[in-house]
């Protein structure tokens, strides 16, 4: 597949899920307003979209409507827009700067951006359990519950708890590796899962490799991450970098070195595509993505 | 009924939730450890599990069996206690005291009372979600729904938002309603609905004649509320008295003052038991229940 096909399916879905999202969030002639509008401020008009854009890849594989697979996407991008408004707040992170703007409780206050996130949370249940989404209720509640699971204590959750609890301190690669599979990992396999059980094609064998791919996807995220992290500058990133080693922070760049950590990420792009196998052309999308997100810069 | 019969079926069902809360919370063994301790300090002991019994008695009324409503029942009170959680803490109200123990942020910290918070709430959802807990799939994800409803920006979340825009604020009688509508009365509703939803006897009449019930009861629960806050004293209640009047938000005393505000509660009382109208003796224990919101001491 040419560079130029990706992309444009790229943009295409980038663009889908703004529309997506748009439509999902509340308007801002309903009360109450000032909520309405900062939970748009903080989802509208940035981000690159990596967990719709893996949910979508993954609802090609077996064979789902974009529409349907609309809605799964808006799911796993509420979950992760809320916690990031969350993360930034003054008692976790305290960043001002997210995506080039001031974050939630900079631009409203820190009561505000509490319960944005709390009302996105919300929001994205309340989207994925709209009855009639798929024909199967039943295959349609398992969605509804991975997305709980992927969020809670035992996912991204957790890895915050886990993250606040190893800052200062000396983890081992397998600890670094159990937080970011919670902090990260958990939602990016969810956005594969949830895009895979909205279309029609129910392999128990093709589910398992989407699962594996997504697996590797979410570590390979987070050691690009790190990487970036160490590298670019604040313009580049549009957030404060360089912030990570600042507080202290364990990355796979401050215990493996630089290169060791782009040697992991060349080794966990190669694991993820093996996942992926022996699927069709319709898994295309996914092998591109995975190349998208190793080479990316930001 | 006797007074007695209710107030065995009471402490039965407190103590049946107790039971299913710490069945459904993580055991402290799994990681992140921290996390899930604060949880369980934030869930068990405590509290009087209104929405609970009201998730039961509708439970009643529908023929729901009553490990079902566990289920139901566990999800809005992980929703009421998360909120309960975030609604404490420094950029909020800031209280130090809740059900006669430090809060959670008082006894962790404040960045583990948020995702306390955020946590429980991702546990109400996946609990509700678990496939095959009632047979019908398509009424299971209208609870899911109902639920995301109840706790998003127009439930439970935009309450909140519009009481911290109304403090210092002289606002009328029908803004507070709204208010309190969305603060408490979506959760109360929603523990109605969820319980009613849970057993196999779905008869349009009775679910509207609940669903009556419920909004009257919603407003009945916050206008005691209010009787109480402004007549307890912090070792009555277990939480910080006086605290609303002193931190100028709006209540329905210092609206109506203190006799109006008990002859609304008495006329809401009234409404609630005329909206359960015909039902039989199935509706009792919703009746004796809207007795005891009126006559609690808490």
């Amino acid at each position: 597949m040419s560079g130029a096909i990706f992309s444009d399916w790229m943009r295409s879905i980038q663009s889908r899920t703004e529309t997506a999202l748009a439509n999902a969030l509340p308007p801002l002639d309903l009360t109450p307003d000032r909520l309405h509008e900062a939970m748009r401020y903080a989802v509208l008009g940035g981000g690159k979209r990596v967990r719709p854009l893996l949910a979508h890849g993954a609802g090609l594989v077996t064979a789902a409507a974009p529409d349907t697979v609309d809605r799964a996407a808006c799911a796993v991008e509420l979950i992760h827009a809320y916690s990031l408004v969350h993360d930034d707040m003054p008692c976790m992170d305290d960043d001002s700067l997210r995506r080039g703007k001031p974050t939630v409780h900079v631009e409203y206050d820190d009561a505000t951006a509490l319960l944005v996130g709390d009302a996105l949370q919300s929001l994205a249940f309340q989207l994925l359990a709209e009855p009639g989404l798929i024909p199967d209720a039943a295959r349609q509640l398992k969605m509804v519950e991975h997305l709980g699971v992927a969020s809670g204590s035992r996912g991204m959750a957790g890895g915050q708890a886990i993250d606040l609890q190893s800052v200062g301190q000396n983890i081992s690669r397998e600890a670094l590796e159990v937080m970011h599979v919670h902090k990260t990992g958990a939602l990016i396999r969810a956005s594969v899962q949830l895009g895979a059980l909205c279309g029609p094609t129910q392999d128990p064998d093709t589910l398992a490799r989407l699962d594996q791919f997504s697996k590797r996807i979410g570590l390979l995220f987070q050691v690009v991450d790190d990487i970036l992290d160490c590298e670019a500058d604040t313009a580049t990133l549009g957030k404060t970098a360089g912030k990570d080693a600042r507080n202290d922070k364990p990355t796979y760049v401050t215990l493996l070195g630089l290169e060791e950590a782009r040697r992991f990420a060349a080794e966990l792009e190669a694991d993820a595509l093996a996942a992926l196998g022996p699927l069709d052309a319709r898994a295309d999308m996914l092998r591109a993505l995975a190349s998208y997100i190793v080479h990316r810069r930001f």
